[in-house]
């Protein structure tokens, strides 16, 4: 693991992003922005899930009015997301919405960008240049490499609003090609002081889609690239931020709910260890606090796992030791195996 | 991405591990090894999924008989996976194993780790290191962070092989802590000249311990570092061969079946992404070409996205933009989306 690169933080609304400020899970709306009742519903949702920052497209002047009154039915700081039309920019600003997000492939017109950046700077709300490889501006040179394209929009939009003085700037470089999107964001990181957005645009559904993010962000993450991650699936966003959080959990950057240990099961399994590990999963997913649980399947691994989680169990034959804080507590039969792992977990 | 690390290649059966061969894709069987009909219709099934090595514990001596009669009916190499008793390791490679995994956190014993050498060199059979760190030998420093005792636990084998002229070595360092197990493998990589089996040990149910893998392998990957993969789940082990294909398709490192490029869907979508998605994910799920499909869901990355696909479909409010091989060739109606998408998946 690298250490994490330094950027410069940003708030959008109550928000930190970038600094040594936590890595901000965010995710973005799938409802109609104009059904104001619906959208309302799914940014609570999200926030339920721990959702700390969410997007909504802005594609038209109705949805831009519905946003003033969506922004008075929820807490979650929100992210215009804005294409084509600079006039889409400044009815969301008006509309009270804490960030803007802006695609150079098609809001690159210096006087458009300087009029959204003169509006922005005087409610104090931070832009995100946002690049995709699937809709770069057609100003580049179609010869560079994409990763390189990708640098070079990002680059030129920073330039201006820096001439503008506007500095509350965040950055993304997103492709569906992992080796793409690592690339651009390993140049641009060395290039620039903003906090970055991360994410593998179009990953796909859910199983394709979330182990091409893992991979894309994991990486950069381990590089020390990233402050907020956006796990792009083709699936309710609930998704995205559940994803996004076993992302961070997984390289220790975040911490939420249980996270459980458990073996793949092999011959030397004398207990169903995939019923068993399901069974214990489905009662976790009612727990908030974080603790490690382990579920092992016979005496190879399963002691030294079982001891580095809060609560543990190394299964036998029909019966299962269990560990609390690493030490070994009891022996328990199998058919209280999980009824006894779940009250300690409540009792932690 | 790093170059790949350069490794010595190994043979198991008619696999090549390391070098500038494919990285393998590997698994291990979940059933009862003494009961055969069960472990070899598990293999077959692995096979069926483009499983390229499998793993079976042998915990026993009747398992090691058993592994003589599997290894008829299956022509996937078979790699016996041992623990505690070198006489199992002799048993297995008298049964025909192609390839063995030890554990020095439970075979360290100098007597007979070289005993089961002489055996494996007679037989022209590899040997695989492989640590855990739930099972570290306790002869080392426990004061050590945990990943240089996973190395030096690894070392010490070694060196013991080498001692003995026996150089078909293959190694793991598997934790479940991802940063941990990224630690100890950039250390060994730059150590031995010996093929990395890479992999997060325990990873846990499919949804978090897929994300886990991912993160892990992906970034280990990404750093040139591994010749072959197993992705370790609690669930049935083909769910490992499908997420280790999908972690190196996201890398560009192999290819196996179709690649869905597919939007998250916003507010800016005119027709049902995600249950479009969905349908064409299930029709792609019986075509065995690799092909890259783009199913989008408006103007801002779809036209791009469906561009650079070698499918794909642009959509818009009731009908859409089919793409093939970059040119836009027609326009379809939301009735024949995913019949026209099929017919061309299958011309192609």
């Amino acid at each position: 693991m690298n250490p994490r690169r330094v950027s410069k933080p940003i708030q959008i609304g109550g928000v930190t992003i970038g600094g040594d400020s936590p890595i901000v899970v965010q995710s973005m709306t799938k409802t109609d922005t104009r059904d104001i009742m619906s959208t309302t519903t799914q940014i609570k949702e999200l926030e339920e899930y721990s959702c700390e920052l969410v997007r909504v497209a802005v594609p038209d002047h109705e949805a831009a009015q519905a946003l003033k009154r969506i922004k008075k039915e929820v807490s979650l700081p929100i992210v215009a997301d804005i294409h084509f039309d600079y006039r889409l920019a400044l009815a969301a600003l008006a509309a009270g919405a804490d960030g803007l997000r802006l695609n150079p492939g098609n809001i690159g017109d210096p006087g458009e960008v300087t009029l959204i950046a003169k509006a922005a700077k005087e409610r104090d709300v931070p832009i995100r240049i946002g690049v995709n490889a699937g809709s770069l501006p057609e100003t580049g040179d179609p010869m560079l490499p994409i990763a390189k394209q990708m640098v070079a929009a990002v680059l030129k939009n920073i330039r201006l609003l820096e001439s503008l003085d506007f500095d509350r700037i965040k950055v993304s470089l997103k492709a569906f090609d992992v080796p793409t999107t690592i690339e651009a964001y390993q140049d641009i990181a060395e290039r620039i002081p903003y906090p970055l957005h991360i994410g593998i645009t179009e990953a796909g559904t859910p199983h394709a889609g979330v182990i091409r993010s893992a991979v894309g962000i994991g990486t950069l993450l381990s590089l020390g690239i990233g402050d907020t991650i956006r796990v792009s699936l083709t699936a309710h966003p609930r998704e995205e931020v559940i994803a996004g959080y076993e992302i961070l959990k997984s390289l220790n950057l975040r911490q939420r709910g249980p996270v459980l240990v458990s073996c793949p099961s092999c011959s030397r399994a004398e207990v169903d260890i995939i019923g068993l590990a399901e069974e214990v999963e489905r009662a976790l997913a009612k727990v908030a606090k974080p603790i490690r649980v382990a579920v092992m399947g016979c005496v190879v691994n399963g002691p030294g796992e079982a001891r580095d989680a809060d609560i543990g169990i190394a299964c036998g034959k029909g019966k299962a030791v269990l560990f609390k804080r690493g030490e070994p507590v009891g022996v328990i039969a199998e058919q209280d195996f999980v009824r006894v792992l779940m009250q300690e977990v409540e009792r932690f």
